[in-house]
């Protein structure tokens, strides 16, 4: 009934600043590709949602152009930085095929819409938030990507010890 | 640093009367689980805790002894007949070595209990619910074993069309 299909795989692995997803990404590795599948694996990274220019913020001062420009900088040093970490977790399986991708956003949305228009075949997300920005207020991200995303969802907890 | 790591692996496949769940299955199968790989396939049944003997029901009658074997064979025959549906959609994996469990209780609480119990490496489940008993009052089965499992967890949900 059920065999198994030789075919390329797209295998979407959602990485942000945490451990727990450098983790899922080892742990993917480890355990579901073969050294003889034939694997793309796409890296997605969805960094928070730029600035609103001409917004106050909480305090009530303008954000100076000097700090937009720093905040944007970090961002960006921050998707290299994640990138960088995930390179170094697969960077001896010559065999599979990389694509990375940055989205901005709310995380949720990126993952999902990213899922669709790449047609990945597998997500692979750790289970905790998704970040250190607490992009977790309106419930989690692997919750809502779990049931929304358009393709079956691994999530990978990082053992306690 | 992640290299693919050669070992037989434990897939635990919780099913159930539902088509998702079914489909769950035969997506790790065809997806998952190479014909040469060493996998042992632990197909979970957790059927609804025994009814409470001496107990009234909810309109004040005590349920007749004969009610009860009814309802017990009626859910030894569906344990049956869902494990029989499942058996059909592996019988063509003749390298998987494959063990059948049925546990009873709250399905989220044997799910749990049995990765653990028996060691497996990767839950694999559908996203909706579980079965037509509507044991989902409490939430969904499928969120609460994607946190508190101690094994990744992949969740399969059936394509509409």
């Amino acid at each position: 009934m059920a065999d198994f299909e030789a075919k390329e795989r797209r295998v979407m692995v959602a990485v942000d600043e945490s451990e727990e997803s450098m983790y899922a990404l080892s742990w993917c590795l480890k355990n579901l590709i073969p050294p003889d599948a034939q694997t793309t694996l796409i890296l997605l990274y969805a960094k928070p949602p730029p600035p609103v220019y001409s917004s106050l913020d909480g305090t009530g001062y303008l954000f100076a152009s000097d700090v937009i420009a720093t905040m944007e900088k970090y961002s960006r040093d921050l998707a290299d930085s994640v990138m960088e970490r995930a390179e170094a977790i697969f960077k001896n399986h010559s065999n599979i095929k990389v694509e990375k991708k940055v989205g901005s956003g709310d995380a949720r949305e990126v993952i999902c819409m990213t899922v669709e228009k790449f047609g990945a075949d597998l997500l692979v997300m750790g289970s905790h938030g998704y970040g250190f920005f607490k992009r977790t207020v309106l419930g989690s991200v692997s919750d809502y990507c779990a049931k929304h995303a358009k393709c079956p969802v691994l999530i990978v907890k990082r053992p306690k010890n």
